[in-house]
C-alpha cells in the first residue's frame, strides 16, 4: 500500500482559479452569444512590450549557434539578470545579486518556499488572502482540516476587513512564518511604512520570518509606500521578498520571478543552531530544479533596461486606468469600493446579506462579466468581490457600460 | 525561533554537479592555458535544431501582437503539446492526452512528485542513482541520516554493479515507491522487455508505484528493449512515466519535460481508500506550478514534426557517435567500460583500488578532462567513472587524443 500525503484531502476541492474557469465555461457553452468579460483571474491582456520581443528574438537566435548555445545555465539564474535586478530595484538597500534566486514565478516561488522549514512551523495569513500560501501548508500539513467556514484548524487567520482598514493587527498568538502581501491581493490596500516597520519590529522581536510578496510593486503610485520591505531597517534579517514579472511586465506566459533571501534571515536548527535560509534555499533549488530559461531570462533583463522600462510603465499605466474605471462603474452603483489606486485590484463591499459566489453567478449570468467572489480568497472575504484592471481598455469599458443601471 | 527542515542537514554538503563545477573552476584558476574538455556534466553542447528556433521565434511574435498574446495557460499545459506526445509516443498504449502533465524538465518533476506520497512511505532507489531521487527524499523526511558510506539509513538501495550485469535484483523488503531509469544514468544499462515485466509485476503483486523515468529513451538504439513501461502490460496501474527534451532535442536550457500520470495508478488513503495519482497531481501542479512557457511548448510542439524528429535524430546520431569513441578510447587503456550503445552514458570501471574522486582529479589535473566520479552516484558507484557523449564532435576527439596513453 503506497499511501498518499492524506494532507491533500483537506484541502478545498479544486483550486479557485479552476473553479472560476469551470463556471464560465459552462456558461459560454449555456449563453454562446454573449461574450464573456473576464476581469476575475489576474491575468494581463497587452501583449508583450518590444523590448522584450526583441530580447527573446535574439535569445532564440543565440540558441541557434554553436558559439551562441546555452544549456544548463546556473540554478540560481544568470548574474547579468541578478545584477540587472539589484541595480534596479535594490540599489542602497544592502542586497547583493548572490541573495537574488531567479525562478519560475512568485506563484512556484511562494508555493515551494515554505519546504525549508520544519513541519511544526505556525503560519499566519492574512484573510481574505492569495489561495497558494494556505494550500501549500496544507499540503505539506501544516494546517490540518477546515473548519466549516473553510478556516484551517492549524492557521493563524489575520482578518483584513474595512474595520481595520484592510490593515491586518499583530497575531495574538506567535506565529513562526507570517505571509504579507503588500500590495494586496485580494484587496488592493497597501502598508504605510509605519505598518510595515511594525511587522518588521515584531518579526525581530519574536523571531519570525516574513514572506512579503511584492508581486505588485509597479502599482504603487502614492509617495511614501515601500516598495520593498528592504526599505525597513532591521528587514533584512527577518524577511524573504518575492516578486514576479507577471504584472509588471506581461510575463504570465512566459513565466519569470525570483526570490531575494538575504544570507542574514535565519532559521533555527537542531539545538537551536541558527542556519542562514539561503543555503537551504540554494538546496532545494539545485536540487529540485534547473534555472529559468535562458531566453527567459534575457526577456526580464529587458525590462530593467530604460527603454524597458519606459514600455512597461506604460502598460501599467492603462492597467491603473481601467483600476480606475472599475472603481468609479461599482460606486456609481453605490457600492463601497477599496483598492485600485497602488493596485491592479479593486475589492467591491457587497449590499449586506449577499455572499460571493451568488454575485459571482449574477454578474455572469446576466452581465457576462467574469470577477473573483471574495470568499475564495478566506472566509473574511465573503461579502465581497474582486475585479482587476488587467482587462484591455476596451474590454473593460464595455464592461462598466453593462454594469450600469445593474439592479443588484 | 522558525524551526527549518532539519531533514536538509542529512544531506551531503552540496549537490555533485556543483562540487563537479567547483573542482574545474579551481583547476581554471591553477591552469589557465590548458582548456578542460567536460564530458561530467550530462548538458548538450549542439545548438537548437531549425525546427525548433522557427517554432520560437514564431511563438515570440504571436505574443507582441493583441490578438495572439497568450498569458497564463494551464498548469497541465497545452492540449496541443499533450496531444502530439501521445501521437508520437503512446501510439496504441492506452495513454490519454488527459494523463499528460507538462513540466519544466524531469528533475523537476522527478523532485516535486513525491510530495504526494504520505512522509511514512518506504522508497527504493538503483544504487548507483541519479541523485534527485535520493535528495529529494532525503529533504521529505523519508531517508534519515547517511551512514559512513553516503547510505541513508531509511531507503532500500538496489546495487547494480557488473555482477548482476547492472540490472537490480527485486527488493528483499516491499517498498512502497520504486525509482527506475532506463536507459540508465549513470551506468548505461537498460532493461529487456523481461526484466521490466519482472519489474512491473512485482508492483502489481506488491502495491507499489514504480517512477519511470525515461529521459534516455531517445539513445536505444538495439530492437527490442522497451521504449515506454507502457509497453509492459499492466503498467499503466502502477507506474508513472517521466521523460524530456534535455537530451532528446537539446532543451537543457529551455526547460521542457513531460509526466504521465494514467488516472488508473492509485495510491492509498485513509480507510485505504484508493486515490488517483492522477488527481493528486493535479492539485500539486494547480496549485504551485503556472505551467511551462507558450513559447517553450510550440518549441516542444515542433520537435515531434517529421521535420523536427529527423533533426533531432541526428544531433542524437552525433552523440552516440561520441559515446561509442569514449568507449573505444577507454577500452584501448584495457579498461572495463559498460553503457554507450543505447545510452548517452559511458560507465568505465577503475582498476582495482582506485576511487572515483581521485580518478577524477587525476583526469581533470593531469588531461584537463572533467568527468563524473561514480560515487556521486551512490556507494556502488565507487571504483567507477562516467562520461558523456554530449561534448561536441571535435571535443569528443580531442579528449580521446588526450587519453591516449594515459598512465592511470
Amino acid at each position: 500500500m503506497s499511501r498518499i500525503n492524506a494532507h491533500y484531502l483537506d484541502l478545498p476541492g479544486s483550486y479557485l482559479f479552476a473553479e472560476i474557469a469551470r463556471r464560465v465555461q459552462e456558461h459560454g457553452a449555456r449563453d454562446p452569444q454573449k461574450r464573456v468579460i473576464r476581469l476575475g483571474i489576474g491575468d494581463v491582456t497587452a501583449p508583450l512590450p518590444p523590448s522584450v520581443i526583441s530580447a527573446l528574438h535574439q535569445a532564440v537566435d543565440e540558441q541557434a549557434r554553436q558559439e551562441g548555445f546555452r544549456g544548463y545555465g546556473p540554478e540560481q539564474g544568470y548574474a547579468f539578470l541578478r545584477e540587472a535586478i539589484v541595480r534596479d530595484a535594490y540599489q542602497g538597500l544592502g542586497i547583493d545579486p548572490d541573495d537574488v534566486f531567479i525562478g519560475d514565478g512568485a506563484k512556484e516561488d511562494l508555493g515551494n518556499f515554505q519546504e525549508i522549514f520544519d513541519q511544526g512551523c505556525l503560519v499566519a495569513i492574512t484573510d481574505p488572502v492569495y489561495p497558494v500560501y494556505a494550500d501549500s501548508n496544507v499540503m505539506a500539513g501544516r494546517a490540518g482540516p477546515a473548519d466549516s467556514l473553510g478556516r484551517f484548524q492549524g492557521l493563524i487567520y489575520l482578518p483584513c476587513t474595512a474595520d481595520n482598514n484592510f490593515r491586518p493587527d499583530l497575531p495574538r498568538r506567535r506565529p513562526d512564518l507570517i505571509y504579507l502581501c503588500y500590495p494586496n491581493n485580494p484587496t488592493g490596500a497597501v502598508l504605510s511604512r509605519d505598518d510595515l516597520a511594525r511587522w518588521v519590529g515584531y518579526a525581530r522581536e519574536q523571531d519570525c520570518v516574513i514572506f512579503y510578496d511584492a508581486a505588485y510593486e509597479a502599482y504603487i503610485t502614492e509617495p511614501g509606500i515601500p516598495r520593498s520591505i528592504y526599505e525597513i531597517p532591521g528587514a533584512r534579517e527577518v524577511a524573504v521578498e518575492f516578486r514576479s514579472y507577471s504584472k509588471t511586465a506581461g510575463f504570465t506566459g512566459l513565466r519569470c520571478g525570483f526570490a531575494v533571501v538575504p544570507s542574514s534571515v535565519r532559521g533555527r536548527g537542531p539545538g537551536n543552531a541558527l542556519v542562514p535560509l539561503r543555503d537551504l534555499w540554494l538546496r532545494r533549488q539545485t536540487t529540485k530544479y534547473n534555472g529559468c530559461p535562458y531566453i527567459i531570462q534575457r526577456a526580464a533583463e529587458a525590462t530593467h533596461t530604460p527603454q524597458g522600462k519606459k514600455e512597461t510603465r506604460a502598460i501599467i499605466a492603462g492597467y491603473q486606468e481601467n483600476a480606475r474605471r472599475i472603481r468609479e462603474g461599482f460606486q456609481t452603483l453605490g457600492l463601497t469600493v477599496s483598492g485600485g489606486v497602488n493596485a491592479p485590484y479593486v475589492w467591491v463591499r457587497l449590499p449586506t446579506g449577499l455572499d460571493s459566489w451568488g454575485f459571482f453567478d449574477a454578474l455572469l449570468n446576466r452581465l457576462g462579466i467574469a470577477g473573483t467572489p471574495g470568499v475564495g480568497f478566506g472566509p473574511s472575504g465573503e461579502g465581497h468581490f474582486r475585479l482587476t484592471g488587467f482587462g484591455t481598455s476596451a474590454d473593460t469599458q464595455e464592461a462598466m457600460e453593462r454594469l450600469k443601471g445593474f439592479n443588484i
